[in-house]
């Protein structure tokens, strides 16, 4: 089952040629999930062929240009090619109000499909589940209200080996009582569940957390992540600059990854200062090695 | 002094890798005047290299979105790099609407600079002029309200010759009184204006007709022009889909500039179903030869 994340966008604020405001997408199970929207999304999927049609739901997580101005474009472009789908949108209720106003660039009743709005809570919650995965919205700390997202998958049932299907000539019923974890009788024989299925594989989980300052309040949530991505616009030489803005050093992504016992971290949202983000990357590398450079286009695979 | 346009985007409503939607730049005497501000406008900008620091005036020809949706992130790019000259829209009054309204994306009271709204009349008139131009601002036919726009230098002075200057040693007065298109007396001789002058270069006019169906009402506007911008959604082989849509083929646009005396004509606004437009421009070039393909990031000089 694929888990991974494409980079749509990875500049902060000030968009590049080569670095578009952010948007990513996370593919759970061939579902994709949007996360973000920045100016040109639409434009970033078909140039790296992610399958937007097939976005059902978006997460927002904060009401900075940078972060929706693509929803605009995104959502006329669902309206000319005929989407009858409904887009579920999970972001600050703002949102609602500046989509569903009389004077919205989004005229709703043109719409040849529903949008349904989902407020973001204040705390630490989960916003949505379904069969694969759950994901979590929690507060970050930025200059207005501003949500990290965990998505985590689901508990797995454990896989029946197939060999002793054969070999034992397992009924259906057999096999889900397996899938369940119970034990079963065979012939009068009482057999352990662990006798006849591999164990389940671990749930990955990846956490996004952009815009924000350096936040240890996160770090309970977001504990053993698989992958951390995490913004770093600034270098530590710039330090006061991420204070006065609430953003974070790369030194803090880095710091917030090795707290969290992340496995993995990619950092993004870098300032356009920086023609090239590597000092960033040195940077963090100092204080946590496994760490990457968002890139657009660039997928990271979640590993187990 | 150029006089020349630069393509940002070429796409119609569905943008593609190579093709944003529209966006143009005029730049006269060194003024660059945007047209039309498409998602993702601000980053042809700089891919492009446009110098859209200086602009001051935007002309916003409808209320779809792939012709103003861009403006967001451009005005809050103006915001975040501290702009304090005011930005000058001629739309709509609808998108002042959009703008100024309470749940609008762009929050007009933390703008550092301001936004002056002019809004475009319904009947053929001059909208806007200073000493370089006028821009003339016509109706135009589509689903919605839409305008043209008709850019036409002002009529320039004549050019005292310099060896004349210098063989009968001209006062500044004298010059100015030859500029002004007088005569003068050089010791008690009387000049003709002409003797001493060059005539002054002839004005050089842009008209820009995106969207629209086929609409001959507009001729006596744009007679002469010397670049038209047309737009060419369909194929012949669409009319059907190009007068339901109230857009225009490629026959139609090439007809337009026959009509309409224009020296050269600039085709735009595909339909993402043509995968290349050539179809397109051998259709207009049979019934106008002086015919060329818009493609991002172009310059067109506006010859005299």
């Amino acid at each position: 089952m694929n888990f991974e994340i494409q980079i749509l966008g990875s500049s902060s604020a000030l968009p590049t040629i080569n670095r578009f405001p952010t948007a990513q997408i996370l593919t759970a199970n061939e579902q994709p999930y949007l996360i973000d929207c920045g100016e040109g999304t639409q434009i970033q999927m078909r140039r790296f062929n992610a399958k937007f049609g097939k976005i059902k739901h978006i997460f927002i997580s904060h009401l900075h240009g940078d972060h929706y101005f693509g929803l605009f474009g995104l959502l006329s472009t669902y309206n000319l090619l005929g989407r009858t789908e409904p887009v579920n949108i999970f972001a600050d209720k703002e949102l609602e109000n500046i989509l569903m106003s009389e004077n919205s660039p989004i005229k709703y009743e043109e719409l040849s499909y529903k949008l349904n709005f989902f407020h973001l809570p204040d705390d630490t919650q989960i916003i949505f589940e379904n069969k694969t995965l759950t994901v979590t919205a929690f507060p970050l700390k930025h200059r207005i209200k501003t949500r990290g997202f965990l998505f985590k998958e689901k508990k797995r049932q454990v896989n029946v080996i197939k060999e002793k299907i054969s070999e034992y000539n397992l009924s259906i019923q057999q096999i889900l009582d397996l899938k369940a974890g119970k034990e079963i009788e065979i012939s009068g024989k009482k057999f352990l569940n662990t006798d006849l299925t591999n164990p389940a594989p671990p749930q990955r989980s990846f956490a996004f957390c952009s815009d924000t300052a350096f936040n240890e309040d996160i770090i309970e949530t977001i504990k053993n992540v698989n992958l951390l991505y995490h913004e770093a616009t600034f270098s530590k030489s710039d330090v006061s600059n991420a204070e006065k803005t609430f953003h974070s050093t790369a030194e803090d992504a880095a710091i917030m990854a090795k707290k969290s016992n992340a496995k993995k971290l990619v950092i993004g949202h870098f300032s356009t200062r920086y023609n090239n983000p590597t000092i960033l990357l040195n940077e963090a590398k100092e204080i946590f090695q496994n760490t990457f450079l968002a890139n657009d286009g660039e997928i990271f695979k979640i590993e187990f």
